[in-house]
């Protein structure tokens, strides 16, 4: 089942994508809903970001393939966590939804990259769950892009600007409730052009591990998201490009880079 | 003028203090609202965080006689921002109120402190203003309490446990709204012992230009909380000790340390 939500011109909704139509529910999609009779057309609606998180969790590196480049941005002693997930938020206020523009800040100096992944919609409380029991608390998984300023990240302390300025979160364009986290293949194209391609089957920490280790000291709400951490060699875009994370058997996530005004 | 938040058993609402009475108001605290004729005795409703904040963010080190002790337990590389600050996000999942609980979780080996900082509420959302708009975004301030773990810090790549576990970060009693941020006195008592005090007189990047600088890349939405950072030396909060941080003019925000089940 795929959960998106969605803007009509009057309201914000939930609803459950069918072929090319959006059927709106009824109720609350991390308790309990029904299906209305109401349809929509998926071209008639806008697709939102597909919750409104409480926070946005990312676990560090999670790739063996992208150490070594993760170490050429913010330096050689930006180590693997060796033994555990690395967490970090990214900003809440930088959460965007499908089809919205990316934005180039105007005192950037433009080195601003994809990160696809794929990302955990965490569906009901969790607090010190057990990486075995860690998945039953995921509602489904959808499509993200940590988009990251690298001269930001090298510079910084912390990722708040780097990762965390406005625009900065894509997320959608729905909630698939029904695939395997342990293998699903993760693929970015800029401008159509291939530039990303992974598996979560690579992940370090895989989401069952990412969650119960952040649930050790933090009670994650529904509605919040955990992204998988990113893979290989990333570049920058240019404003009016276009990048897409597919996240093969979930949906593909597109937006569009803009330069700020 | 001071705003709370409480909760009554039947409903959560804002109030204007005055004197040992809340008075219950109409409407939304950062727009337009009216005094309702409803009061409670201040003792017959649980006060709450003052807002229910997107985001909680804090300056880096911020204090001149924060830095030795900072680098003390993050190491001799945690450099002073000497342009700018380093903001960072505390866990919005941390968020507690007057007179709940500061958990020190069963995992910790109990190097858990105290660090008593001024906090500024935002009013208005805010994106791009200068240092001398800045303060006009503002509701008012608040007390707030930065818990800090301090193994936790000095072992991490973020500060995602040691400062944002859950219950790490109290708040209130409730705004102020008519107080001068320049010139706050900011104590800390534990047991009712004074071991920290300090003035905002003193903060190296002021709330104006914190609030600026994060609001370059960042929308500030209303509910927003900006922590001051905090000062000298702090020490270790143990199970059934009581901490309390007072902002001469603006109140005293009480909590009690727990050990965790």
């Amino acid at each position: 089942m795929k959960i998106a939500r969605f803007k009509t011109e009057t309201r914000v909704a939930y609803g459950v994508v069918e072929g090319d139509e959006i059927v709106e529910v009824r109720g609350n999609i991390f308790t309990k809903f029904r299906l209305t009779d109401t349809r929509h057309k998926l071209g008639d609606v806008k697709l939102l970001a597909p919750t409104d998180p409480m926070q946005i969790w990312c676990p560090g590196i999670n790739f063996a393939d992208h150490i070594e480049f993760a170490r050429g941005v913010v330096g050689s002693d930006w180590l693997l966590g060796d033994q555990h997930p690395e967490p970090w938020q990214k900003g809440r206020n930088a959460l965007i939804g499908p089809e919205d523009y990316i934005i180039i800040p105007k005192d950037s100096g433009g080195d601003v990259h994809f990160e696809g992944e794929a990302v955990a919609v965490i569906g009901k409380p969790c607090r010190r769950v057990t990486p075995q029991q860690a998945l039953k608390y995921v509602l489904g998984y959808t499509c993200g892009n940590d988009i990251s300023e690298r001269a930001w990240q090298k510079a910084d302390q912390t990722f708040w600007r780097a990762k965390g300025s406005d625009t900065f979160a894509p997320v959608g364009p729905w909630i698939e409730t029904e695939v395997d986290p342990s293998n699903l293949d993760m693929l970015v194209r800029l401008n159509g052009e291939e530039v990303q391609r992974a598996n979560t089957a690579d992940m370090i920490y895989d989401f069952a591990t990412i969650i119960s280790y952040i649930s050790q000291q933090v009670t994650l709400h529904p509605g919040t998201l955990v992204f998988s951490g990113t893979t290989g060699a990333t570049r920058a875009m240019k404003p009016e490009e276009v990048v897409e994370v597919e996240i093969v058997g979930v949906g593909v996530l597109r937006n569009y880079v803009r330069g700020e005004e």
